[in-house]
């Protein structure tokens, strides 16, 4: 089961797979690339902590799938197209069979959105997966956070609250489907891209629904009224919690990656085009409006007050 | 003391500088970057683990220092021009001034060869830093591991041994001058650039001469003798160990940072000017010849036999 670092680098190279713009992949000191004339470099780095970022003992495929989901889901937030990927694993120990599955996770999702993984490096330490995505988009076309203007709709891709409900039911429901949403989210990469030239602004929503919306709302000097009862939800969720509870994790619940976007009213349609086109739910849940904050607010037109905003990696600290 | 993810991220932010080439940089879900049109993309990652891959209790300027380092060792390697980069960072808890101290080295580092930071994102967990950087390289002119030739020289940059030297000191002599080599070395980056052109491959010493040179001399198809004597020693490692014990550590000891790459005889001379225009000590230890396997001689022409091939982080499993 031990292996040299060599070897664990071996086995992850023959199954890299390969790109016409990659010149050169893993093997030696870096690799080489050949992006695109005339189009924008979307570069992104997420990590994930044994125990903070997924539970202990998640299956190697699952973490594999999720480490690069993460990554996917920033790339599609931008309306990005997926090109490279590098992956920096550590490991308690060198062990091949944990690598194999962990890399039918990762190759799997990689093979879906055309990303290859490029270079990188395996270590010996607590289990940490850190990816760095990089994909491309059109000069000046990039869904950024600062693009929301007063009187824009406010959408959100899917469902919210499904990982948040998985990992509140670890304990008594390990294998339930909403274990599914946590360890194997789908990133909106098809949408992020079909949503540039309609959307002003986007997020991934990876920390949070509300706080997530709040990136959106300070990086473009707006405020943002949410209609919590208009926050989709799954069949899952819904049977699992009271409604109070289920509201939370849909305002407040992290690990979703959904994107949450704006656009104006004139888009609804084209909008509409999208979700259908890929199958995919897309709501409406609230505007843009002057002023700043997101003022979640309930069914009566009163202040919502989350238990908990947003899930800060830090906040327990 | 305690920070959230988002204060740490606005103290990163407020100090990664910008380049022309960064549309957007840190503060949404990924960067925007534009590449120069017709140049080649240079990416590489590597991962510094607590305990593993530094002793416990280096001083976050040191780390943030080696972090950035062995990076760009990896683009001086491919004779690449540094550009961007992205840094994961797992730390037990959000301390502010911990983190100070890290960008203060990393930074320091970063302005002297003109990259900047353009993400990343900051997590709770085991000391662990990940550092993915870009670089260009006009196309096709790469110093690659594959491109050595029978009849070229080996050279090696700087001197070798000094990292290994002070992990064997640390415990009595802590501070030594050889520590410096171990906590801040210093990536070859310049020299790099000047020899594409005139070297014909090229690899960076991180687990070892022998070993590095053993990846040339695979991917290239040849074989490679060393000899042992010629290999450049510092006067701070000659005083501090015997012959035999330094020896070791000049042809196996890992963390070094130099480059190791072959020329053809004809651009000694051509060698011999960038060594002047850098000051940098540049060495011929060996030469390319038919065949497999890296064979180091002593003076008499013999098997030299290395105590200890390379440094594998995972080896000790």
């Amino acid at each position: 089961m031990g292996a040299g670092e060599f070897d664990l680098i071996a086995r992850i190279r023959a199954r890299a797979g390969t790109r016409d713009d990659i010149v050169l992949g893993i093997g030696d000191d870096a690799a080489l690339l050949a992006p695109p004339p005339g189009r924008h470099l979307v570069v992104t780095a997420d990590t994930l902590n044994d125990g903070v970022h997924f539970p202990h003992g998640t299956l190697p495929a699952d973490l594999g799938w999720k480490a690069l989901a993460v990554n996917l889901s920033d790339l599609a937030s931008m309306g990005a197209e997926p090109a490279w990927c590098t992956l920096s694993l550590s490991l308690p120990q060198g062990d091949t069979a944990w690598i194999d599955g962990f890399l039918d996770g990762f190759l799997a999702l990689a093979r879906e959105h055309g990303i290859v993984l490029v270079g990188g490096d395996t270590t010996r330490g607590p289990l940490s997966v850190s990816v760095t995505a990089m994909g491309f988009v059109d000069a000046g076309r990039a869904l950024r956070r600062d693009g929301a203007r007063v009187g824009d709709d406010v959408w959100v891709t899917g469902t919210l609250g499904d990982a948040a409900g998985a990992l509140a039911l670890l304990e008594r429901d390990p294998v339930g489907v909403l274990r599914l949403r946590l360890d194997r989210p789908t990133p909106r990469v098809e949408a992020g891209r079909a949503l540039v030239g309609i959307a002003t602004a986007c997020v991934d929503v990876s920390d949070g629904l509300l706080a997530d919306l709040g990136h959106i709302v300070s990086r473009s000097g707006v405020a943002a009224q949410v209609d919590v009862g208009a926050l989709p939800v799954s069949e899952a969720l819904r049977a699992s919690f009271d409604e109070a509870t289920r509201l939370a994790m849909q305002a407040g619940g992290g690990d979703d990656y959904e994107l949450c976007f704006t656009a104006p009213p004139e888009a609804r349609a084209g909008i509409d085009a999208v979700s259908l086109q890929f199958g995919l739910r897309i709501t409406r849940i609230g505007r843009i409006m002057t002023g700043e904050g997101v003022h979640p607010l309930d069914a009566d037109g009163r202040t919502w007050s989350p238990p908990r905003r947003g899930y800060d990696h830090f906040a327990a600290l």
